[in-house]
């Protein structure tokens, strides 16, 4: 683990060079841990000579290198002359994470000049190591299995709240640690969401593919209480964090039969999903890879109902790992180009009044020769009447 | 409800006033849902002539008065202007919630001085109306209502990992919304905390009453996935969100018998907890009654146990509401006053690494009396062998 913290901590450091900065002083609980490998309450302070200190309020049981107990972040000017490093003048933070107060508090200790590096930090997250894919290929895997099951959870009759929460526990049993780590102060979620039937169609406040009502107006997201109609679907998109980093992958159940267009335009999502698989290599752009999706949903003739209907999702997939939204995101005018070691949610869906969600999602990571998927639970539509 | 919306925003109205705002900028989702009783991505704006715009990114169904669907802040002026409301020029943000980015550019687009106002509207919040009051009083009644059922829940050699599914599941089908906020970025949970045996003396990160190991260095927090054992305890603190206002309610379980002393600390626990109750009136300070806990679990004998013992909390009681963690905290120098409308949740907790953690947890409402008590599950250390 020693290696693999040297490998991430010097992806930051060469960030940190990119923009002239002297060093970064981490706080939020995912960057802590990229940089750690452990959640603490305090700072993660990293200069590009490579010194590292950790300044810990919380646990009081943490061991190891450089670990100062801090009660606030003024204490930094003495541990690091404590070490003998010079404070830095340029300061990389995460102003778009911490608070207006947090940031000025750190300006007026340090003196320097501070830098905003949430995106920086996210971009160096993007493209994963090779013991972080195995993280998310191990939460896919688990996922994967756990969802297999799911049929057999389906009993007449059951509203799409009881089914949701017959899912979430064996999603728990097999070890989903529950927590939903999104970028961004507005989301919110639980463990994801369950849509059946029309409640696929109502939008949400929350910038997910999919929105449905949910259960309260204090959380409008995910399932509504309502049955689970004959002749409709119910999508299952829960969540895969099982290691820290979070696997996203979609599945579509139905009770009995659908109309035609719903296994046509299911066909037509899995179809999007492995042209862009195919096309997904280094160097190609984000938008590319969405007007790809944007062609095939044209040709299939169900574009109206892509990616939503009232409220429509403006992206077909999107990077993810220790959160759930991570660059790149595969959407309009983004010239932005994979890499490798980037890892992408592809989750092309459509959606019908009459009858719900379809189509499917799975997680990818870039490699030299394309998208390789991670998930593999079965992409067909699974009859839950047998 | 408007009735009720009006007395909510007239309080904000009232707390703008004494700070010498002309308006304020709501953007979190807690403050949004207090001023609306919606989740919307986007912006609440009142000023203090009793004018409310809702600034809506997100979801674009949205109606009723004064509704405006935007892209970006920047719109606010030329939204202010169509309505013929004159721009503020001190203008309350939430600075502790809010990015530095985004208030640098809520002061950018408005010209306003921006006052952080984080802790003005965290004690408006802290005082509950009516309908707050009945809101939590019915997640309490649920909540009590399936804490007796949790005895049923235990198989003989069931992990705790296994024991916290099938609450969580009981929970969740009685409606549990899963979604546990709090406040403060650095703070995480999923659905709250079951510590069996000597997990409970497991420092955590988070700044909760009890850590736990948790599963997984990513979400150090709560069960460990150890054994129950014979002759230690099991507490259940876990989300009472039913309703958007969260109860807070603990109950400690015993696998069998424990010792003498584990019974005596748990009746000191409830000592500390009706001793606080009945001193809890309006104007009492928070001081004044932790230091009455502090008093009561030295003369208990307790008192190296009381509270975590690698890491102890420092404070024995804490305000709650649409967040975990909201004023007044029951803490040592809070010289805050108690209000009628306060609503408390005590949790006078003692830990023992042999036995695990023993005590309750209960929410209570200040009224001019004292403190009345909203949770109800039976108090007394069950014995899930039966």
């Amino acid at each position: 683990m020693t290696n693999e913290l040297t490998l991430r901590t010097n992806k930051i450091i060469s960030a940190l060079k990119n923009v002239g900065a002297d060093a970064c002083l981490l706080s939020t609980s995912v960057n802590i841990y990229y940089a750690s490998n452990r959640i603490i309450i305090g700072y993660v302070y990293i200069d590009i000579n490579g010194n590292i200190a950790h300044l810990v309020r919380r646990p009081n049981n943490v061991t190891g290198e450089n670990v100062f107990f801090i009660r606030k972040v003024e204490q930094l000017a003495e541990i690091l002359g404590g070490l003998g490093i010079e404070m830095p003048k340029k300061l990389v933070v995460e102003g778009d994470e911490i608070s207006f107060g947090e940031w000025n508090r750190i300006a007026a200790c340090t003196g320097a000049e501070l830098i905003n590096g949430s995106n920086l930090l996210r971009m160096v997250r993007s493209v994963k190591t090779e013991w972080e894919i195995s993280q998310l290929e191990r939460s896919a895997e688990i996922q994967s299995e756990v969802l297999r099951k799911v049929p057999a959870l389906y009993v007449k009759g059951m509203t799409d709240h009881e089914f949701s929460v017959e899912v979430e526990r064996i999603f728990r049993l097999a070890g989903c640690l529950g927590l939903f780590r999104i970028y961004g102060g507005t989301m919110e979620a639980y463990m994801g969401s369950i849509l059946a039937g029309e409640n696929a169609c109502a939008p949400s406040p929350y910038d997910f593919a999919l929105g449905g009502a949910g259960m309260h107006p204090s959380l409008p997201l995910g399932h509504n209480g309502g049955p689970m109609k004959e002749g409709q679907t119910v999508m299952v998109d829960i969540n895969g964090n099982f290691t820290g980093y979070i696997s996203d992958q979609t599945r579509t159940f139905s009770v009995g039969k659908l109309p035609d267009y719903a296994y046509e335009a299911h066909k037509a999502s899995i179809e999007i999903q492995d042209a862009i698989a195919e096309q997904g290599k280094p160097g190609v752009t984000c938008e590319e890879l969405y007007q790809l999706a944007i062609s095939i949903a044209k040709k299939s003739g169900f574009e109206k109902h892509f990616m939503g209907m009232q409220q429509q999702a403006k992206f077909v997939g999107h990077g993810l790992g220790l959160v759930i939204n991570e660059p790149p995101v595969l959407c309009d005018r983004n010239k932005a180009v994979l890499e490798v070691g980037n890892t992408i949610a592809l989750e092309p869906k459509f959606v019908f009044p009459e009858v719900g969600a379809v189509g499917t999602e799975n997680t990818y990571v870039v490699t030299e020769n394309g998208m390789r998927k991670l998930t593999s639970a079965p992409e067909e539509i699974i009859d839950l009447l047998g």
